[in-house]
């Protein structure tokens, strides 16, 4: 999505360790007039899908997830890292590792919110590792719930997340791909997956 | 706000403790329709403050800041509690007490996203102690912008917040303000402020 790419180009910071700052506009300030594009470019990309809830992790993914909700007409719920919440026996539960923290930690959500009869929509700002996608994925399938895809802004095509994620059958639509980034030279290169 | 509190009557669970449950639609799956009704009572009732930035804090208000910044056509911009990217110099930094866990932890915001030009609305999906709240406005402060008022969901009004933030200056709306509510007796009763 070219729209994205030139933000990506224009606003986005490489710094060292692969990292890419898109604090500006995607994950702490948000640019809710970029999420509103976004968000029909994946109603269009899943037109016909029956898609009847939206899901996402907290916290930075929460934002573009409640704008694509907003376009398909249907709820979002987002799987929480507040263990207080966690009451046994009424929530779905998995671990997630993360690689910027060095940590495993669990999420959670509530079993009233996920049910066999739901056809999902997952939302992430961040595809990398894949370990955030895979926790949502986890928690999907405790519920016999159907993933009918994953819509993720930004993908760093260069970490193996996509290919797992892919590997699983279940389709993502990234809206920038980046294939390379290099802090040093300043330079980053899209692909299309 | 009848809508709201209607809501809250037909879904929202009383649990010892003084706790509201209301995950159905505000803070774990989300109604955003609903969300854009309470934005548009917020667009409303700050008409002509000229508004130019939405704050929040996560996790649990991010969808509703969301959508509240697509009704005023401004960004957003979200409090983390991840000291992972706090980057010394480069953020405000404050501390909340959460009395859900009993104990504190830091907020951060990058000192690019609120700056002396902004006039900020802060949202939050509860006010019951104010300690949220006045984490947002400690920064808020830090970096000389102006605070023209708070939009919250629920209020409990049987608590200190409302008062205390009030006492400072500070405009509160209110969506629903609880008077008092009784988990034994299953009763809730509501307010205006």
């Amino acid at each position: 999505m070219k729209l994205l790419e030139d933000r990506i180009i224009h606003e986005g910071q490489l710094q060292t360790g692969n990292v890419l700052n898109v604090a500006s506009f995607l994950n702490h300030q948000m640019d809710v007039a970029l999420f509103a594009e976004m968000a029909k470019e994946w109603k269009h990309r899943f037109e016909g899908e029956n898609i009847n809830k939206i899901m996402t992790i907290e916290a930075s993914g929460i934002g573009l997830a409640t704008i694509v909700a907003q376009y398909f007409n249907v709820p979002l719920v987002f799987a929480k890292k507040d263990s207080a919440i966690a009451i046994a026996g009424e929530v779905y539960t998995t671990a997630v590792h993360s690689y910027t923290h060095g940590r495993s930690y669990d999420i959670v959500i509530s079993k009233r919110f996920l049910t066999p009869a739901d056809r999902l929509l997952l939302i992430d700002d961040f595809l990398a590792s894949g370990a955030a996608l895979l926790g949502l994925i986890s928690l999907a399938e405790s519920a016999n719930a159907t993933i009918v895809g994953a819509g993720v802004a930004i993908e760093k095509g260069f970490q193996e997340g996509g290919r797992i994620i892919r590997g699983k059958g279940i389709r993502v639509a990234s809206l920038a791909v980046i294939e390379t980034m290099d802090a040093a030279s300043n330079t980053i290169i899209f692909g299309k997956r």
